[in-house]
């Protein structure tokens, strides 16, 4: 797997001499890896061009000097199994084929020509990502096999899929390193699963799954990762249309989705189930503390969003912490007399009714007491935005609270006019996530809560 | 509830000589009414000044020439009772009371202070809105007794909430009237929506209810209004600690949560589970057709997200439409020989193999010939981003879509770099609705096609 993730020489086959244009974009393999400052070196192979985007080019891989770590095929189906040969006749050992119309076509063409790789491929020690694939991404060395143009992000989230999507980030999910692992002929998640174990740059594995060849290998790989680092999946293809969908897609056969959610539970993976819960459970794992505990500490500007907070508690198998006398005390002194002071603490009255303090102050007084109190396992703030300038004040107690409190996860719930531009930077931060529902923020404390429980067990049963 | 909402006049009591700064961000209802450019009389009450905010005021209500259709009161909780009296004195019918401490409070104080309003406000046919409210917006007339900046759009939504955080567009709600009933004390959710029912300007009625106080009569009047504008309600405290949390947050009751099912479901209402989802279902029945039925097709970028796409249509009820043989050869045409076309249409193939069209070209073919297939109710579009401009086809495509579908809901789920800045593009047409995933897509469709059918029951039951 390292030479599809961490190649020091690639091979780019089936290049056009200009640069291919989708809706005036140009989308181009190529280009990208000039662009994106990869350093390793690049062999771009076009039978007549003897440059193209400013790199010498070879007629054929045979012609190339050196040893190449990996090649990537995007020329017309029934070309390819020739060209893997001469990548194999060259030594190449990783071989990623973005063409489509192989297992993912309707007929039999595609499975023959299917066959004749895996003949060639199989005795010459050589693997295959794909067919039909984007290939890889790897931010700490700015590589892409991708002809779309990747945001690179030198985070330790690995991600293995079965779109090229998500070399887009949909939903806001970041990630460092991608395995698009298309149809999945060859190289599959539990190598992909082996390889992220061992990687040091990679601290959270995200995966999207359509179907699986071998599930039993997957999950008896997982339930080994697992024990390192959390896997996050989301597994799609539930209904029996979907999976016919999949199987058309991507050649996948997909299984009863029951049997998924068992045997994900068994092997430690946590499930989601959009792509949203996806992208913020991954943005959590990568950016806080796992939570030691299931009780939650609300501040909010607004207390219906407090109740709403309380709902996605009950909701996410969390409990709303009954803070200590010491912490009621601490906030009691900032609260209007008449109100009941407690958890969530609505901090609204005592800004707006008692102005013993301003809201920023107020805001950092009630974080920190229920951070501080030992009942509490993580926190949740429920803030208001109407002006720009507001999160710097915010971005600073994140960093705060991040060194004072390294154990307990801080997330937020943002509204208001400025609600978007906050959330970017406050996740600029690296040190929190934030919402525009006090639901999202609840859910992923949630899958903290989840598994550090998880981790626990292994510990307690290792002692 | 007219002289809440259509205030040709309006008495504002208890404001600061200079706007009041929170955050460093102007909060003064005065400076509001007239950067908003409300037209109607605005008559400040203050002891000393002779002006405010360029505004000539008054020492006391009963100094105030002419007519006052609302009084909006904002003083230290005390004081209440006995502005109502004086307003109640001058004649006006409709009090909005912003200030907190009474039912939301926890001493027998607020409790006395609210049973003396009422003693002052039965007999004089005044009717309160609140207390612990920002009382009301109404973008048709520029009118906000918020002390927020409110974002005015003259829109036909309707809303009543129990938290002033609705003023601000929480997770992309917009709204063009809003009643913030606070604590509910007279003005309820029922006098509301017998408002909202025969308001001209009003199509769609959303509701935060955190509890009410006659269940019955709500239950009653939402079963009338349904029949003729959709409403969509996100009930809050399911829990027993959220029912709780509201009762000091509020004063209200709450309530079992699984009778509320019963109810809502009784009466016709649309329950939502969150505030995204309250924001998505307000948005599409306010820029859409009702589905009228539940068969679905999906034009989609990525194989991958199709696959999403179905297993959102098993959650929401919805079936994937089998397309006519019509609509099947319509897309065969553009398609590799080996591919299976249908519903999913996964066009990315048609581009990157084919390339017989552009991809706007395919895109706009896909969804124009699953929107012409009679056996097709409404259609979710797939769609990456990649440039700032591509927007400009798809906004086209809304536009003529709209116009040739009038009865058919397009909606976009949209991935990619420039995924926000589309959304937001497409959602300004005012015809479609655009979401980050394909399940929020289709949860909307869900509700859409839910609301036709209870709409269609009437109908039956009519002839």
């Amino acid at each position: 797997m390292k030479k599809f993730v961490e190649p020091k020489s690639v091979a780019i086959i089936g290049v056009p001499r200009s640069p291919m244009t989708i809706y005036g974009i140009v989308m181009d393999v190529l280009t990208n890896l000039v662009s994106n400052g990869y350093q390793g070196k690049i062999y771009p192979i076009h039978p007549k061009a003897s440059e193209m985007r400013g790199l010498k080019t070879y007629p054929t891989i045979a012609d190339t000097p050196g040893d190449i770590d990996l090649a990537v095929i995007n020329l017309p189906r029934e070309l390819v199994p020739g060209i893997v040969e001469e990548c194999v006749n060259k030594g190449i050992k990783a071989i990623t084929i973005a063409t489509q119309g192989f297992a993912d076509a309707n007929d039999d063409q595609g499975k023959q020509l299917q066959r004749e790789i895996d003949g060639i491929t199989k005795g010459a020690d050589a693997r295959v990502l794909g067919p039909n694939t984007l290939g890889t991404t790897n931010a700490y060395i700015n590589f892409s096999s991708s002809y779309w143009e990747t945001q690179m992000e030198k985070i330790p989230v690995g991600f293995m899929c079965q779109t090229g999507a998500f070399f887009v980030s949909p939903a806001g999910l970041r990630i460092g390193k991608v395995i698009d692992l298309g149809n999945g002929s060859d190289v599959d998640f539990s190598d992909g699963l082996a390889y992220f174990e061992q990687d040091a740059e990679t601290k959270v594995i995200g995966l999207h799954i359509e179907g699986l060849r071998d599930a039993a290998r997957f999950v008896k790989q997982a339930n080994q990762v697992t024990h390192k680092k959390p896997v996050i999946v989301l597994k799609t293809g539930r209904s029996e249309q979907a999976a016919r969908a999949a199987q058309s897609h991507t050649g996948s056969l997909v299984g009863k989705d029951e049997i998924w959610d068992v045997a994900f539970k068994q092997a430690g993976v946590i499930r989601v189930g959009d792509i949203e819960e996806l992208s913020d459970t991954i943005r959590a794992f990568n950016m806080l503390p796992l939570m030691k505990g299931r009780k939650i500490g609300i501040v909010t500007w607004s207390g219906g969003f407090g109740v709403m907070g309380i709902d996605a508690c009950q909701r996410a198998g969390l409990e709303i912490a009954k803070p200590s006398l010491t912490t009621i005390d601490h906030l009691t002194a900032l609260f209007p007399f008449w109100q009941d002071v407690g958890n969530p603490a609505d901090i609204w009255p005592a800004v707006a009714v008692t102005k013993k303090a301003s809201l920023s102050e107020v805001q950092e007084i009630a974080v920190k007491t229920l951070l501080d109190d030992p009942v509490v396992d993580g926190v949740l703030s429920i803030i208001g935005y109407f002006t720009p300038a507001s999160e710097v004040g915010i971005c600073q107690l994140v960093e705060e609270t991040a060194k004072s409190y390294p154990d307990k996860p801080l997330v937020f719930s943002i509204y208001g006019p400025f609600a978007n531009e906050a959330k970017d930077k406050l996740e600029k931060t690296g040190k929190t996530v934030a919402f525009s529902s006090p639901d999202r923020a609840i859910r992923v404390l949630g899958h903290l809560a989840d598994y550090s429980e998880f981790r626990l067990e292994d510990h307690v049963a290792s002692v």
